[in-house]
């Protein structure tokens, strides 16, 4: 068998797993995903010792520090893994929920109900928690899901798919439930993205690239988050405790993410009172700043660029940008944004009002930083992704994202005049 | 300016009057729409002068009754449209709706409400009440809308845009909040479907030569219905009057469209009783029958070929097969249809349960007729489409289906650990 006939197998068998699924009940998913947690635990040993094969490679490869410390399993990281498999079982199950019921005049009773969209493909790179994540997510939701994770973190994911397939299928789910491409060779995302009888929809994580590459060659409807060019804005009356205390943590506390804060935009009226406090703060935090015209006349920093205000830096990088108004920032956001999360500090009722609606983006904050936007963070128990896209679902994914609906009627011989 | 100038330009003002749309109350919305249905009314003599150009190309051009039938409007067809934006602006908001709100227990209070999408594409072919159930759909959700319409309606188009315009903008709406494509070049199609940074989805109404075209072509969300190959399967209980009745409704009350049935499956115990006063009704009421082996040993038809189970043939012809049991006509379903619409007839209890719980399409029916797959019908007001998409929407879709979502999120100045 040739890479592309291995993939359509893979395919092919999801989509009949996708049908078993549905039969199953609530009982028997949460059963499994215990088991799950428990053979995780069970296995750790065996689990490290498959991710220090990875973690060789990584170091013999040359990596940074950085890529190697997303890709190790300690005991703390299995455990927390194993303890989120635990949130996921303990959550309403999102099948079956009816989302609407009525009758109508005919007699029809029409009701809208969520059922599993079938069929799940999972690109991801780097973070082997993701493989259980995913997998725990997509059966809970029951979906048939098909992972393709990176090959830096080949030995981990597939120990992890097999303790994972082999728990569920003990107490009941279908064989192929989830699916693991094994193979490292790279025309197999190309070979996937081809399925579209197969697979229902493409949830990629990882880089820029390789978001767009997805975007670009897939013939299976995407949800993925593109950038996240985060904004905070200070409004007039911003106080600076609040301030210093929201752009530090949303800039400095992990700036590698999305949704942490890429561009500070700040109301020309409290620019004076916070920009220096705040720049001194943020230098010493080693971060380097980027400033319009106005703010390069109250603070050091480097001149800023058009290009800068459309950049995910990711890094410990700034833009800072002294705006007229209130109108000035939501325009700025609206334009050079990329739509994901976007903060205001402020205390005036009506400015915050304003914010939270016209800002026009996935999450809307008041009052807090930008790194909320996750979904553990948002009670979901575990996230698939956090979406860009406005269509299907818009913000941190997990379970009632990874739904679809049907309408269901039932008649006693109603045909249309 | 050439053509790509000018749908880009097009593009450019709707993104603007969405950001102004809003902004605007309910009340101007509705204020507006029913000075929409006011103005046709008032208008009803020009309308007909200007349909009556189209009316007269179409018949130059030597197209079918059918065709000119779609095309026409007569004063009648004028106050169902005026009457269709009133149904639409008594309707509630869909705007601003609150579906879901929780504490996290650090005190952010997060909320998802429901918001426009932005812009939204729509290209259609001749029926030219879409112009005006599309634009009240769009106008009511609080989008702005670029109309493409096919250039064998475009007088009756051009006259209802600028009347549904001149409405609204007259009340208050933003300018651009509707604009048509009044050029009929080919190209402008092409256009439209590059500009992503623009237009939020695109929703195509038409032919599947149209709507594979515009798959293919898009760099925008799509959300469309391809194919309706729908199904009415008649269980080993299903009564004869019953079952006469939905097939004959099903097939032949308007064969052309998507909902209408393509294929009829028989259990094996009821067929010898069934299929032959069904077969005499149909074929007396001119329909083709092309059924599987078992059939042609019952009844006089055509033998029905592998390539007949996929056919949407929009014709009154009906391919027939008979099966040994639920689960064979569940599986034909999901593998032979397109997940539109499919119907059982039955009184057996379980029966009808594991038909609604199992087919995986978008509405399925117990006793009634696939032919209530509308929005009309299923008391939406009027639609802007069916959906065969899994994602996003799915079914006949409407005002719910025109928005999306964002978190907003308030806080007292929280910082994550």
């Amino acid at each position: 068998m040739n890479i592309a006939e291995e993939i359509a197998l893979i395919g092919k068998r999801a989509r009949v797993a996708s049908y078993q699924l549905r039969k199953i009940s609530k009982d028997v998913k949460n059963k499994a995903l215990l088991n799950v947690a428990e053979k995780i635990l069970a296995h750790t040993e065996w689990i490290i010792r498959e991710n220090r094969k990875d973690l060789e490679n990584a170091k013999t490869q040359g990596q940074t520090s950085a890529f190697i410390d997303r890709l190790e399993l300690n005991p703390k990281r299995i455990k927390e893994m194993a303890e989120s498999v635990r949130v996921v079982a303990s959550l309403p199950d999102p099948i079956g929920k009816i989302e609407d019921q009525y009758i109508h005049p005919n007699g029809l009773k029409i009701a809208r109900i969520r059922q599993p969209i079938g069929v799940v493909g999972i690109i991801y790179e780097s973070r082997p928690n993701v493989t259980i994540d995913a997998a725990s997510l997509c059966l809970k939701s029951s979906n048939a899901c098909i992972l393709r994770g990176g090959s830096e973190a080949i030995h981990s994911n597939i120990a992890l798919a097999k303790i994972f397939s082999d728990a569920v299928t003990e107490v009941g789910v279908p064989e192929n439930s989830l699916q693991i491409i094994s193979t490292t060779d790279r025309s197999a995302v190309g070979e996937m993205l081809k399925l579209d009888q197969y697979i229902d929809v493409i949830i990629p994580r990882g880089g820029k690239g390789l978001i767009s590459r997805i975007y670009e060659e897939s013939h299976i409807p995407v949800v993925a988050h593109l950038d996240g060019v985060c904004h905070t804005y200070l409004h007039a009356d911003a106080e600076l405790d609040m301030s210093l205390k929201i752009v530090m943590n949303a800039k400095l506390q992990r700036p590698g993410v999305c949704n942490a804060m890429e561009t500070l935009l700040v109301h020309e009226a409290s620019a004076p009172i916070l920009l220096p406090p705040i720049a001194k703060a943020l230098i010493e935090g080693g971060c380097e700043l980027r400033g319009c015209p106005r703010t390069q006349m109250l603070i050091e920093c480097k001149p800023a660029t058009e290009e800068d205000w459309f950049t995910e830096y990711l890094d410990k990088i700034l833009s800072i940008k002294i705006v007229g108004s209130l109108d000035e920032a939501i325009q700025h956001i609206n334009y050079y944004g990329s739509h994901h999360s976007d903060a205001i500090v402020t205390n005036d009722y009506s400015a915050a009002e304003r914010f939270l609606d016209e800002v026009d983006s996935a999450t809307v904050y008041v009052n807090a930083s930008t790194r909320f936007t996750d979904g553990y963070e948002f009670g979901m128990g575990a996230e698939i992704g956090i979406s860009t896209n406005k269509l299907h679902w818009r913000g941190p994914m997990a379970l009632e994202g990874l739904t679809t609906f049907k309408f269901i009627i039932r008649g006693n011989g109603q045909i249309r005049q």
